[in-house]
């Protein structure tokens, strides 16, 4: 036996030849090399790896403090963790980052100037890599649950890009966490059919709990460099109390939702359900499971807290999602009652839990936040001021364009009412007005299907502006409807985004013309 | 033997009991009530219908000399003709116009603010009809090449959205078009399989070729109001010869390639191609013409001139499309080889044509005109200085976001120069940065796949922008990277459509600083 497999290890590692490679983290992070491209796993700080990419960033510090140009490209599925983007983006050993990030150092940075990043739709990363101009990917560094006797790989908490970076990279490095309850095992469904074109099938789901793949990721055993055994929980985010704001968004979408039924536009079950993460998010599920619903599914990125109380009240059916992302408590309730949910939850891939082919056809229910929407329906959901991202697009993309019906929502002023959400131009488009179906704030809902521009922004500025901005909303509207070079979309562009330059200039949106 | 069927007919109508309907022009229109809404066929100056629309202007224009408010809601598939789309402006007789359109003097009235317009993503436009927020389809006003013995229909030079009018509308109105070949018969792939969530199925193409429908519109006999025989071309216009910039962005995209088959990113054949219509569509079809490749494809919306001439040559193997678009001597061509092209061109309903599902699956190379384009990539094809629309969106954001490679082309500069296509900012975005694979103009062309922001700036001002223009793309920018709020995406938000507002005070987008 090798030295390696003399090495204490938790039996989660069931391949003899794989048990012979676990060594330490440092170790392990020896084999990345300068200017490497590392696919990482991990999505909204679950199955992250959690000790590689520290021992990582200590080794990039020491050799920058040798004056060694140490930067690496970090892929991924979506954020991570302070433990992976915090550490590395500290030791400012990533050159490039895509496709997500949340991690406040790294926003920093790119937001400096010092760190690329790509903001892609979460449905592109995996067929952009196999394409190949983002260059090789070297390394996989991905989390597991487990290693099977055959070698292949028990998924995590999150799935992600990990099959892409496993089946790309010429390196695997593993980290088995036996913090992850081995039960996982089963719940994902790993599908190997993706292609390039033009040798691409159709896909063939039809409902959300349909099943085209594996449980396991296969992985030739030669190219598993290192493995780590950690025991370290995901970060698990305490989500504050609901608010009153987001409990008024959330009854306005579900009060909206009851009318579809009603008018016959929907099922009386609804449609699979798409949301982000938060404290809207998880008020819209709250109200939802306070409703009569019975039987509803969803097919999402992402599985939150308040997804956990519908599956148990039995109003959600079944969901599924490519991550979890839940409260400390929210995992130890999953974990103590994993039994009942491995049955109603399901993991997948991202290019497929965001793929626009399976979200168009199930016609899915789609909400998402965002920082600041126009009169005409236009969303931003990256740039403050245009200029600095917040986070990035992420999967609302995926979902907004091929939803059944795409809301955005958000409270309607932010920074104690010195941003207006509701602005005449937004400084940043992620979202198209052809893209927008409802715009929600906890001042109302426009419903915006079916009205042509002008009645679009009569609708914004009536059901959701605040009412200390809807003067000066309606003024700008109606100055560029008697002014503007045309009345399709009228601007005045000089004024266009003047609500965002005196916000830099003064601290607030409001014009000293409108202090009362 | 009825009054009706006493009347002259072409021998197009196979079904007695139609044969019976056929009525004058006026008689049919006199079907059409003030309020109606009315689902025409015609797709880029195909297949719409011919008579009626002008008899139905005329009763509109002596209603509302009487005083009555005769209005209706025009739907098609996309634009028509003088006599459909200019008729019934002329007479303002249109309240809401979906979902594009390209008429003069309906762009005149929608910009002047007397008539709305939804400019709605093509693919979105039958499952919105189906969902029911335009309102009641009243009446179908459909164009086919002739009424088979069962009284199915035959479809003329374009399907768009007929299959949905004929479904949803109560009365039914046809024209038939004895100018139309009645080789068409055959053409057409009509699926009826379509439904709304959660009752939807895979669509089973992974070739352009592939069929999936039935050759005809099936139509209850008894809805059929009103028959009327015509004998009228579609709109078939003129091509300009290709000038020299048309060929410079025709080369600089055909050179791309080329170099994506040489690094192995795409197959040697090409994937199936799309192309908008026009002079730098014609360019690029011609240059593929010249080049060596055999057996490419097609899965687009439109059939133009410069496709039969692959045809003809066997460079292309088969298109798919939804519509012809083709020049006077280009439909003689057409005419006069039927039995040749009609084994090699399949036309389809637009919400397949134009599908997410089968475009991503296909990984169709997309090639779109636009009006304008920013620095870092994002695109305005609607609408001129941000509110006046130009003509719509069209197609051209089903491909962009769902191809493989999304390519948009302009001129660097337009008005004899007095406006760049490149600019700080884009005065109104329809693809967002996210969308946009690769920027051309006759300058060259900027590959910004992979690139962060201000790489993808860089890169546009370096190989796209006009020379008169580039020192100032260039000042602009170095200015936003050392001025700007945040450095991932560098704008002066005071000045980001300063460009628009110079042009339209002065002009020029030319700042007086920079003339020489």
């Amino acid at each position: 036996m090798s030295i390696g497999a003399a090495r204490q290890h938790s039996g989660r590692i069931q391949h003899r030849g794989l048990r012979a490679k676990v060594v330490s983290a440092a170790e392990a992070a020896a084999h990345i090399c300068p200017g490497d491209n590392v696919g990482m796993s991990g999505f909204t700080g679950a199955g992250h790896p959690k000790v590689v990419p520290q021992a990582l960033a200590a080794m990039i510090s020491e050799r920058r403090g040798r004056g060694d140009d140490f930067r690496i490209g970090v892929w991924t599925g979506a954020s991570t963790a302070p433990e992976l983007d915090g550490a590395l983006a500290q030791a400012d050993g990533i050159e490039l980052r895509l496709p997500y990030q949340s991690d406040p150092i790294s926003r920093a940075k790119i937001n400096a100037g010092t760190m690329d990043y790509l903001d892609v739709h979460l449905s592109h990363v995996a067929q952009m890599a196999w394409e190949g101009f983002f260059g090789k990917l070297d390394v996989a560094l991905v989390e597991v649950a487990g290693i099977t006797e055959g070698g292949d790989l028990i998924p995590s908490t999150s799935v992600g890009n990990n099959k892409t970076w496993i089946d790309l990279a010429d390196k695997v490095i593993l980290e088995v966490n036996t913090q992850q309850p081995l039960e996982l095992d089963g719940m994902h469904d790993i599908y190997y059919g993706t292609a390039l074109p033009p040798g691409r099938r159709p896909l063939m789901i039809v409902r959300p709990e349909d099943r085209i793949g594996v449980p396991h990721f296969t992985c030739p055993p030669e190219k598993v460099v290192a493995i780590v055994e950690t025991e370290v929980p995901d970060r698990h985010t305490v989500f504050k109390p609901i608010d009153e704001g987001s409990m008024a968004i959330a009854s306005h979408l579900i009060d909206f939702l009851e009318r579809e039924v009603t008018s016959g536009r929907m099922p009386a079950g609804l449609l699979p359900l798409q949301s982000g993460v938060g404290n809207i998010a998880n008020a819209v599920l709250a109200g939802l499971g306070q409703s009569s619903y019975r039987g509803l599914t969803a097919y999402t990125e992402v599985l939150q807290d308040g997804m956990l109380d519908l599956l148990e009240s039995g109003a959600l059916r079944f969901a599924s999602a490519t991550a979890f992302s839940l409260s400390p408590t929210g995992a130890a309730r999953f974990n103590n009652d994993i039994g009942y949910f491995r049955s109603r939850v399901l993991l997948r891939s991202q290019e497929i839990s965001n793929h626009p082919e399976v979200i168009r056809r199930l016609g899915v229910i789609a909400t998402n936040g965002m920082i600041e929407a126009d009169i005409y329906g236009n969303v931003n959901s990256t740039h403050v001021m245009g200029s600095a991202i917040q986070n990035g697009i992420g999967g609302s993309g995926d979902f907004a364009r091929n939803a059944y019906i795409s809301s955005f929502v958000t409270p309607s002023t932010a920074k104690n009412g010195a941003l207006s959400c509701i602005v005449p131009m937004v400084s940043h488009v992620d979202h198209t007005e052809h893209d927008v179906d409802v715009v929600i704030t906890e001042q109302g809902l426009a419903d915006l299907r079916g009205l042509a521009p002008r009645k679009r922004a009569q609708r914004i500025i009536n059901n959701c502006a605040h009412p200390h901005y809807r003067p000066m909303l309606q003024d700008y509207f109606d100055r560029s409807v008697s002014g503007a070079w045309g009345r399709q979309t009228p601007h005045l562009l000089s004024e266009a985004l003047s609500w965002h330059t005196r916000y830099l200039e003064t601290g607030s949106m409001r014009s000293s013309a409108w202090r009362v």
